[in-house]
């Protein structure tokens, strides 16, 4: 028959996978995530409009915790829920299989949503974005050229403005997005403090991105006294990835006119009673500026962001650390780990090299 | 002899004064102040540039509790701190009785910073501005032309950005700087909301000041809920004039790209122990903007503003709400009667109408 000609065997290849078990509360642990395997056909089914993309690096960020959570109503979250028993989502860097898109084809290399899995049929190709520099290590678009660094990128020079000579205090400072808010705070020009939770990511600020001092904020009996030690003068900008008493704290360390850019607050993810922010009053005689950022509204930004960025890499001038470990089974545990400050650097995994 | 030619006969006349009795903890009372007199020379003592200033008007601002405490090492507040047995200052309202700066004569009319007494000494004459509208009621200058009228249209115009269709929620909407927020927000456009801590305040809200709706935040069980009623699509530009649980519950009914206009916190001034906000978390999904306001900054655009405003009395555009009283005597309990709500309107003191 004429139609048996068009039929081409297609490949059912096993699917493994984390989905989440059971929606979380407070802290996250591997038990709230299982290792499944299912089945996927290696192509997009008929009649849709998509790409299956083989994911290559997943990337684990503290935004993930959110999700985790049931959602009560009213409740203000940057995305909607994991659904139990289905595979998490985050950004990650995999390459295309098969296209009905037609600005995808097979062999592409592609970052953007996609599922923990092996394979994900992206529904909305029009999320993903290219890669355009796969001469640098394709796990890079996990972070400095992927989700985090376009924070770091947008979040300090469109919210936080940096000006030459400006003190700028990095919380977080050695994760995915403060390791590059620092070293792109320096290329402005700014002084540049960081704190971190171990005297090895203390040593990493200083010694590989360029921090000119930081401080172990577990070993300071008096965060307060740990800021007027490095700042003396006075924070113009603080980037607050932590929330919480480091932020309280900063704010009364602000000079006049100074900007909090609130990209996270890792410290109160898992708390059922959030933290109450009592120095606010601050922000009225010193006309300081308080922005909330999300990296959403700035996608429009990625194509200059990543080239600009590239440059940066190829020229020596920013360096990069990654905690990379191996294999699905691995995720749930890499994923856990940021909560407790485990993770050295940005946290990602690998699934497959190719 | 020649030089007896030169010499006048200068008045010496009694100047009566609200002094600081002592330093205040949590409340003022009016036992924190004393009347006293003592007298004053009518001319600008020989070899000063500076202003003698007849004060006719004072006015009452709730960011004078901020100076009427003893301030600890460190502190963060928009101004030294009053000297116990000295007079208090705030913007004011008065006539030139001598001069020997340039820009000024007798006779001429200003406002600015001077002591809550008969006769100010001005020893630095340029921060007086001069009264370019003496056909409306002088006393306005304390209010809807002075540094609270500047407050409103600078933190709302300025830092709150409002777009016509925006919808605005106002505290202490009522009060000298929210009546005027409320009208320059409708001029603006948008749909206006305002809070205030007694039915006739609600009644004037939307009776006298145009404002879509208003609640009595007393009588109101749940902020929330009465916000949700109020404004069911959310907040996109928050006037914020007092601080703690309504900022924090206000924070929860923001829109995305939202902005809070922190201008005061009369709910904190005289409490030991800060409220705590716990929903400051909702800024970064949201990407709402929270701005510390203080009108310091923005004295270069009064002459624009003073222009504009007159304009807007003119023409029937805005109405003025007043809360006035007579005499020195009267100052201390009008100034104290501001924490507890008890001003309907701008408060002021009539020291001299000529």
């Amino acid at each position: 028959m004429a139609g048996s000609c068009e039929e081409k065997t297609v490949a059912v290849v096993p699917n493994k996978k984390v989905v989440l078990r059971r929606h979380v509360t407070g802290f996250p642990s591997e038990e709230d995530m299982e290792i499944v395997v299912d089945t996927v056909e290696l192509r997009v089914p008929a009649g849709l409009t998509a790409v299956l993309m083989k994911n290559l690096y997943l990337s684990c960020d503290p935004w993930m915790r959110g999700r985790m959570s049931k959602y009560a109503e009213g409740d203000v979250r940057p995305a909607s829920e994991f659904v139990v028993g289905e595979a998490l989502l985050n950004y990650g860097v995999g390459k295309v299989v098969d296209s009905t898109h037609p600005e995808f084809k097979a062999g592409d290399l592609v970052w953007g949503m996609s599922g923990w899995e092996e394979y994900s049929l992206i529904t909305q190709p029009e999320s993903l974005m290219k890669i355009n520099h796969a001469e640098l290590p394709l796990s890079y678009y996990t972070g400095i050229l992927g989700m985090p660094g376009l924070t770091a990128y947008a979040g300090l020079m469109e919210v936080g403005r940096p000006k030459k000579g400006d003190f700028v205090f990095v919380s977080a400072a050695s994760g995915a997005v403060g390791q590059l808010v620092g070293q792109l705070a320096k290329i402005a020009g700014c002084y540049v403090v960081g704190s971190a939770g171990s005297d090895e990511k203390v040593s990493l600020l200083k010694t590989k991105f360029g921090y000119d001092d930081a401080f172990n904020y577990k070993s300071e009996p008096d965060l307060g006294a740990a800021l007027k030690r490095c700042l003396p003068d006075g924070i113009d900008i603080y980037f607050d990835n932590v929330g919480g008493e480091t932020l309280d704290v900063a704010l009364l360390h602000m000079r006049r006119g100074g900007r909090v850019v609130v990209c996270g607050m890792i410290s109160q993810y898992n708390l059922e009673e959030l933290y109450g922010v009592r120095n606010l009053f601050c922000i009225i005689p010193k006309a300081i500026r308080v922005e909330g950022f999300n990296v959403g509204g700035y996608f429009n930004m990625y194509a200059r962001f990543e080239e600009e960025m590239a440059g940066y890499i190829k020229d020596g001038k920013v360096s990069v650390v990654e905690d990379v470990v191996e294999g699905m089974e691995s995720a749930p545990a890499a994923l856990v780990g940021l909560f407790s400050g485990k993770n050295v650097g940005k946290q990602l995994v690998v699934i497959a090299r190719e």
